[in-house]
């Protein structure tokens, strides 16, 4: 079991969530009862990471059946509700209208309705748990012994709930004694891998080291660096895949100094109706969180912006996407396999 | 004539420097009296950009004249001091030495040693300026109309005393009506680009927006911009060039979507007895610029941290290297007559 729980089911009533904005200074939960709060959270990424937003959107709807109305028309006006909040991580997206179809399928009855949209968010939950066990075994298999890896974000318990994506390739190779080094960029603006992914891994033990965005490209340069592992928001059927923004100068490097370069993400993450990165959207943020950091002004008053959440990643210059079913390759048929039959998301595509 | 003045010699008591790191929040200057005084602003980045540490390094061994000695053990030790400071840009060790020579050369008389040295300081400026400016219509030619451009860390009045390197082509790009955006990232840890560049545009009204380091490769991906511009801290014979930490992701990602990439560096910042960028020593700074942003803290207590304060870019991502005396390529001949002829540093290579 991992332990970090970064959110709880509370079937019936909402669910309670660690605040990851006041994280590794404050450990603080939150009970979320109404839709409403449930996209706050998401928005101000109290929760976040693709995975979890999955279960998140799936709690919102469960909430929504219950404070809202299970009926076909309250559930669409709250999964446009929950689409709204974040509009990269297709897991978001997907896990939305899975739940609607879902409650659809239990029939007319409220309350068979509202058991089908708790039942689902319990099941995609677990799901993701055993997802993230079998892409840590597929991940530590291609590492080296001695192995030390460079990751971005977070993708650990914090961002799926279960051990995590690329995070989670860390502990499992770690767990068999492989890993010698794991380094963490910190990931402005919103700093989750100083904040987050440094703190998961302090609290396991695993030797850690903390770089600025900037001292990455230096660091592969060096040779010290096996691999690049980092998790995905959305993946094109091209392969080329959506994660927070740095990972493609992270991918540039890599490729430039040889170091290969993996994408670890559940077949949740991908979008196989997305040709190519150019149809996949890129949220864009505050400028606030670029000019300031926790409440002090760095920029000079009125300076303008670029704040993308996110970049993508060219397909070339990624040597595999590890998934619950294997490293594979664009255009990805065992993923289309998964998503066409495994059973949380059937006929959700 | 600038607007912004980083640094006043006065001659015979001392020097007067901005402090750049109350920048853009109070605009604060400092009577910086002794050698230690100097000191402490070179390691505290009170003054800073590789240029004008070569003239704070010239001031330095005067106010040592004035205040230690003029002799010949005077100054060596001074010069130790003044090197000991900050170990990668050669124009801070470099001026240290010249400004021995230049005292050695005045002969034994106190008297005409300590005006030896604040003539040097004075030529150095002086002569900074002028090479600013040729540096910044070289540069401007390269750019279209219409350009817009990359920048990175601050190469600006701030960094040299005189228009600057890179920002002084920005500038010149701008006075001649041929720029239309200049991106300047912030420059983590210590924020060069957000506190000093982006207040060096805003003051002079050129269009300017600011990004996170991470965010500069969905940038270059994207097309808008036409080159990236960076000044160096040391660059070797064969063109490997030392920068400001993260300078090398960004000349991966450009060399990957085809975006040029030009250093603009004085001939005082090349180190031709340096065979390749594997020579070139790399300051490591605190744990603390890292760990903590603005006096908070951010990463979890007892975090380890690499913090390069530079990386270095290979040769072969660089387009061209534009010097006072044009744009030049390795192995620099031009640079090499420059150094061997130019009056204030004749014979110290």
């Amino acid at each position: 079991m991992p332990e970090v729980v970064p959110l709880r089911i509370e079937r019936g009533r909402g669910v309670r969530i660690i605040d990851q904005t006041r994280l590794p200074h404050a450990l603080v939960e939150l009970e979320l009862r109404t839709l409403d709060a449930v996209c706050e959270a998401i928005r101000s990424l109290r929760v976040r990471g693709a995975p979890l937003l999955g279960v998140a959107a799936a709690c919102a709807m469960a909430i929504a059946g219950e404070t809202v109305g299970a009926d076909d028309e309250s559930l669409a006006h709250a999964a446009t509700a929950v689409r709204a909040t974040r509009p990269t991580a297709v897991d978001l997206h997907r896990a939305a209208e899975a739940a609607r179809a879902a409650a659809a399928a239990a029939g007319p009855s409220p309350e068979a309705r509202r058991a089908a949209l708790w039942d689902f968010a319990e099941r995609l939950l677990r799901a993701q748990r055993e997802r993230d066990a079998a892409m840590a075994r597929h991940g530590a298999a291609l590492l080296p012994v001695g192995a030390r890896v460079l990751t971005h974000c977070n993708t650990g318990a914090l961002a799926t709930g279960g051990i995590g994506t690329a995070l989670g390739v860390v502990r499992e190779a770690h767990r068999q004694g492989k890993l010698a080094h794991c380094y963490a960029t910190e990931t402005r603006p919103l700093l989750q891998g100083a904040r987050l992914t440094m703190w998961e891994l302090m609290q396991e033990g695993i030797p850690a080291t903390l770089l600025a965005d900037g001292a990455a490209g230096g660091l592969l340069a060096s040779g010290r660096v096996h691999a690049v592992l980092v998790g995905a928001d959305r993946i094109a059927r091209n392969g080329d895949t959506a994660n927070k923004v740095g990972t493609l100068a992270l991918a540039a490097a890599a490729a430039r100094f040889g170091v290969p370069f993996y994408v670890v993400a559940p077949s949740t993450s991908f979008d196989l109706r997305c040709p190519s990165g150019a149809a996949i959207p890129i949220e864009e943020r505050s400028a606030e969180e670029v000019a300031s950091f926790a409440g002090v002004r760095t920029a000079p008053e009125g300076a303008r912006v670029f704040n993308p959440a996110f970049d993508v990643t060219p397909s070339d210059l990624i040597a595999g996407w590890v998934t619950e079913a294997g490293v594979l390759r664009p255009p990805f048929e065992a993923v289309e396999a998964l998503l066409r039959d495994a059973g949380e998301y059937a006929g959700i595509h």
